[in-house]
């Protein structure tokens, strides 16, 4: 049974200061974190599992799971064999950095060299929220539609790279990859794009280049 | 070109006051307004309009719509021939009822029966958070998953209509009914819950019968 910490207010301190804490415990252990923001059922979990799996061989991978309540996603990661903490916001609409030092606490350091911090499933509110990451990764999936960096752009203009997922259904939506690139360059001219299907593997080799040139470089 | 609000933090107080205010206002005028809630892209705009459009004989319909940036929405709306307000909630999460009262005192309220209120796409935040509402209505898409109503438990409870959208792409999203319907019943055992395509039709009397029945209603 993956752990699951419920959140008191208190824990709501200060974030800044926790986070920069939070990134000084990752350094010291040479992990590179991972802030993974979405909407609702855009696919985080399945393409951090998708990832973690397919980089098993070359980095030791952990996952600390975000959501309102359950932990569904949580097991679903320990089930495939990787190291995984389900924080229970109760309510919060977002992570706080607080929040996920109490699960760096519960995970096994000395043994991870990339960790996914999914949050949860909210492309407004956990913009700009620091938790002690490397790297913000937005995914927005292809059902969503192709507008969503004009709608959300807050969370588009902090990203490190964006994924749109679920491109095997892309035609079965009716989504238009060149309006979401134009939507997405106003809001940040240069960011990483990537198109993929966790579920095909369509486009994944690109996404797992990328990480670990970022990962050596971090 | 329709109407933006850009909101500022002043308007923020005493929300179930204004709150109260409005639902005076629309009782005032016999109009009926819900407040519609989903994730991004989730399909609140095309079910809007598929719902206004086919109703249009018979109810006059009006919308204000809420976003974080942008008139993309109001400005679909306003095409299709209705009435529309959009909202700039400036970062902001979700509506609060001072941006709604500001909303009604630009609609032709005379001239209308039916006022959809299209949150912001958020699955947390606005839920709970009266607007002078008659009614709430939660949207949750197939490509979202089965699983949003233990994920996202406060939404679901507190809505008078379920509705699962995008049911023309179930079958290619993997999407299972029975899971999602035995989900909602733990958080709501009695919500009238209905599954549709807002694109192909299917699915969509049930839902204008049961919302033009609640409107005779009310």
């Amino acid at each position: 049974m993956p752990k699951t910490i419920e959140v008191k207010q208190s824990v709501f301190a200060d974030n800044n200061a926790l986070a920069e804490k939070n990134r000084s415990l990752l350094d010291q252990h040479g992990i590179v974190a991972l802030n993974v923001m979405a909407s609702p059922g855009a696919g985080k979990t399945t393409l951090i599992l998708a990832t973690a799996e397919a980089l098993a061989l070359r980095l030791r991978c952990g996952v600390i799971e975000g959501d309102v309540a359950g932990d569904l996603d949580a097991r679903r990661v320990e089930a495939a064999g990787f190291s995984a903490v389900q924080i229970n916001t109760g309510g919060s609409c977002h992570l706080r950095a607080g929040m996920v030092e109490r699960a760096l606490s519960e995970l096994p350091l000395p043994e991870l060299d990339l960790l996914f911090i999914e949050n949860v499933g909210n492309l407004v509110c956990p913009a700009g929220v620091r938790l002690g990451e490397h790297l913000c990764v937005v995914i927005s999936s292809t059902p969503e539609g192709d507008d969503k960096p004009t709608k959300y752009p807050a969370a588009f203009r902090g990203a490190d790279a964006v994924i749109v997922s679920k491109w095997d259904v892309a035609q079965y939506v009716g989504f238009d990859m060149g309006r979401y690139e134009s939507a997405l360059r106003r809001i940040s001219s240069a960011v990483p794009l990537f198109r993929l299907s966790a579920k095909t593997g369509e486009g994944m080799q690109e996404w797992l280049d990328w990480l670990v040139a970022r990962v050596q470089e971090l």
